[in-house]
């Protein structure tokens, strides 16, 4: 059973029970108590729950952008405008190719491992014939509970979030096109193989690993997959010095970081509510007003947590931990937003934000170059999610460890041999000069902001 | 009688309604004119549409930020974007701490001065029992009219709104901290008072004080405390020359000050039309309608008025009292969006804008330093929507004088005194020298823009 | 018949239809193969749908302002924000005083060639009616299928996009207030009258003309408008050298033109989206997820072609060509999303995406300046849409023609003869001296960002 099919199997029977309560008091058995949603009307609802979420999850694609050409450095902001639009494009397209299909289609048939390898993906012969009016009765396409493509965009969305993580990290030094072929390979290949192995109702879902909107399937994937590319690639010429000391490369445009990270806010209402994958029910839109509530509750708290501690252990009240906190508060609760309790919320969020900051101080310890803090964020807040689900709603701890450390294990090998080949066949990494330059004189021939008179860097000095 | 109870009691009343008449219809009494919305159809378009529109007015506070951040200079854009990233966090929880509660529960039985003071606000006891299995049959639920948090999620993006309008004001001068602690009181206490006297179903409400969305409750709230700083934090070092000339202190980055107002603009329909409190029926669905097109045509309306009269009163045409318009004509209509004479929306909203151009310079003369020109937009305007929904559409004029007055001086007085303490205890106002150097420099250690060569001040020349 | 008139037909039917189905088996003369959707019920849905879907085409005027205000230079940023906005409120104002009566109201009755010249336009008497109260039974407001003024608003929105279009165009050179004359006879007249001929089912409609939700009505007429302009301005000084090559202007602030393109790929799922004009039925929906996802691919598409090409065709990987490249997908995409083969929109899209690139260089050979690339974006990739429906759908090639060449000829001389008397009374261009200063200081008194020091122009130098 998958992700999709679990719940068209539980939306269906939802909506014909309530059908027949609702039939049984008209009819005069009993006293109405209640009329219930007809189940044409919970297909269009929940047909359009993934369709309306999952623009706002699209959205977060120019939330990433805003957020990632905010924190580099001037020099090299058109590149990583490009790489965005440009992976959200390549996303869209390996998805519709073969993703989907590898995640959702025949996964139980191959042993749970992989889906099918069939090429594109559309609506059902039911649907076809509804819209080209050679079928007048829509009882077949109603039963499947919502429209085939609604549920195809909503996953594609999150595909695409996956990707966005990864150009964050590995800003001002990975190849333009060179990122573009691991992003390929990333969406065609290895994040659905992942979903196949959870949401696509493969091994993990079978022993009943729980994560309900991705805190590990979407942004550890990513988060692994970034770790990967920032082992081969290295450091950015410069921030860490033969002193020992990091040198400071702060963000060149503050306020679209913050729009960034407001936008990703935004959208991860999108995200965790959609991710309920029916709205046509009482019992559906109250868990969505929970998984809102939660979201918002736990963002919020990652920012308060990642605020107060930044003074005493990072010596100042900082800014940019305090939004990437409210990132790791969102990661953290992604695994289960639909926990009831909104007190849970508080304090997995806040560790969220502790995680951010501790976990950003870690990576600077091993060297590790992460732009813009995806890595802690992402990964460590992830993986934080995931087992907090069992502290808050009672899940298997062991399940829950085993998917971290399979998905972990999976992505970061993979990804690992992926850039590696991909460092061997093309290059990973800018010259040296174009790291000097900046990617976008050397790659693209403009610059971002080409009128301002700009600080020379200090290795320029 | 609460803002939201009255309208659960009318919704619920409707829903019965409508399914009876359906059903009566349906057994064959008569012929079937139209089959009505079923009770849980209601119940999950009421909810969806508390999320949905919420959602949007969540997303203001990302508009406030780029209008305030574009707005001030750029030594001081990253701490208006920490400021406004925390005020969000803030009231997301002090609003579930005790806010809420404070605002909704238990005003009758307190007299209709304030709601109860207990910790926390979660899901009724029959939401959780559905979702928990235990109980099966949600007519106990849907009888509510949508689902307890949901509502919650839209009255707290509410309360983030008027705090976000005091950041702007007192941009460039009011420390981090201090202003911090002024949103944790403004919105676990003094909003959450003045709700309970009006949505909240207090005396006021009693009384047939109308603002639909909240002209006073919101915009003017915000307007008063942020005047309540203003004038206890004194202008900005600079802006009153000695030879009576006001220092023009011009926005540093113009296109976000543009796109915070489309942000607000757009977050607007959500503001208004989600304050119907229902989407479930004819009625409702028709009066968002009528809603979201008179808030459209009052921000456009606005627009235009203040630019015509910019050349003449101003002496140039200007954007940013142009964009302030927009701002003014909607906080004109928003106490009475709901009225159906959409030639009445031309004439508020036009009003309102003028009322920002001429309001700016009356702030001027009388030396209150608005940075981003809120008091007008927010406070003034506010005043003048809610009288003018009895022009429109026949209210007690004096009746909206007294929640006018009421809310005024009750939030005036009350912000003054918390702004005085905190002024006692931890200091208000930056130093000059930090004044001078920038708050981002001196409080966070960073700056917004630190690759671009600046003019430096005239102060500084 | 209308847009909105066929389709409130169908949709009547349609609700009818199967709540008589419903009712059917309800009742037991068979067995209930699915509950319909009530009537009701979709009254709501079809109106929520063009309020929720017109909200997002409304965002897209920011997505503009976006990609405009980053693509020009500095100096010409505030007028071309202003601008926006202004337009924006003119639109909303000029077809809510006649701009949708023209459209929409008694075409038939002029001979299809024109709607009527009735100020204003509101609510339907019956729904006055109902909200007032005066009226209990809303069978009459339901059997429209939707709210008269939902309908409004999501037309409105339409309206502003056309005008966006032609800002980008005529950056830099065109009078603020000359731009705002035409704007508004644009969406009083010339708009309205062209959408007399389709969607307010004229005489183009009666010949079976396709353009679902306007390559041609909306992106090709703005184009139409743009390129007349542009004649009559000429280029920007120094564009175009005596030596025959083109002076690169870039933008000016890269990663707003790249949020300006998500914002308007956002957008777009609206526009397409909510020009199905029905949510309410699982047919509706169905084929809104088909849309949303064709709208997806066509941009993916329109990305990756223009990319693949840049570099062989332009020298260079070129972002901006890139950026038009989603946008010429998305136009293109729009004349016929709602086919079913998610196929064709890869090629649609694709093909679109290449009409940027090369339209670019037919302009520059053509020494005509438009400054965002609108014209190839819009008006080229506009034609093509329009075209390409008959190959993926099966049209009538013949009549979409005659649709493109009509409304082509029709916009292009109406515009050239109101930019003609524009500048006859007050001139088009701005002087020399303003075009070397700026606009910003010039027309507004202000720059867009007064801190940053420029690097002067090189006829400056």
């Amino acid at each position: 059973m998958t992700r999709k099919h679990i719940d068209a199997t539980l939306v269906r029977l939802g909506a014909v029970m309530s059908a027949a309560i609702a039939v049984y008091f008209m009819l005069g058995q009993g006293s109405p108590a209640y009329a219930g949603v007809a189940e044409e009307t919970t297909f269009v609802l929940n047909t359009f729950s993934f369709l309306i979420w999952g623009v706002l999850v699209m959205w977060m694609c120019a939330g990433f952008t805003m957020l990632e050409s905010g924190c580099v450095r001037t020099k090299n902001v058109s590149v990583i405008c490009l790489k965005n639009i440009g992976l959200y494009a390549i996303a869209s397209l390996a998805y519709f190719f073969i993703g989907y299909n590898l995640m959702y289609v025949g996964v139980a048939e191959n042993g749970g491992w992989v889906g099918s390898f069939n090429l594109f993906y559309s609506s059902s012969e039911a649907e076809r014939q509804l819209l080209s009016g050679s079928v007048e009765d829509p009882s077949d396409v109603i039963s499947n509970g919502y429209s085939t493509m609604s549920d195809w965009f909503f996953q594609m969305v999150f595909v695409a979030t996956t990707a966005s993580i990864i150009s964050g990290t590995l800003a001002e030094r990975v190849r333009l096109y060179s990122f573009f072929l691991f992003v390929l390979v990333l969406t065609a290949l290895i994040y659905p193989i992942v979903g196949a192995w959870t949401w696509g109702g493969g091994w993990l879902s079978e022993r009943g690993f729980q994560d309900f909107a991705g805190s590990t399937i979407v942004h550890s994937t990513g988060g692994w997959a970034a770790l990967a590319g920032a082992i081969l690639l290295g450091a950015r010429r410069g921030k860490f010095r033969q002193d020992g000391t990091v040198k400071p490369m702060p963000p060149s445009n503050v306020p679209i970081v913050t729009l960034g990270v407001f936008i990703l806010w935004l959208g991860w209402f999108g995200f965790n509510g959609g991710s309920q994958l029916a709205l046509g029910s009482a019992v559906d839109v109250i868990a969505i007003s929970n998984i809102l509530v939660n979201t918002n509750i736990a963002a919020a708290s990652g920012v308060i947590a990642a605020l107060l501690v930044s003074k005493p252990v990072l010596g100042r009240t900082d800014l940019v931990a305090t939004l990437n906190g409210a990132i790791a508060g969102l990661v953290s609760i992604t695994a289960g937003p639909d926990i009831v309790d909104h007190q849970w919320a508080v304090l997995i969020g806040a560790v969220g934000g502790l995680i951010a900051v501790f976990g950003t101080l870690l990576l600077d310890k091993l060297k590790i170059d992460d732009v813009v803090g995806a890595i802690p964020a992402h990964l460590f807040a992830g993986i934080w999610g995931t087992l907090a689900v069992c502290i808050a709603a009672g899940g298997n701890i062991g399940v829950q460890l085993i998917g971290v450390v399979a998905i972990g294990a999976f992505v970061f090998v993979a990804s690992f041999i992926v850039w590696f080949v991909i460092n061997l066949v093309m290059g990973l990494r800018i010259s040296e000069q174009a790291e000097s330059l900046g990617q976008d004189v050397v790659e693209l021939g403009i610059e971002a902001y080409p009128e301002f008179i700009a600080v020379p860097d200090e290795e320029e000095r």
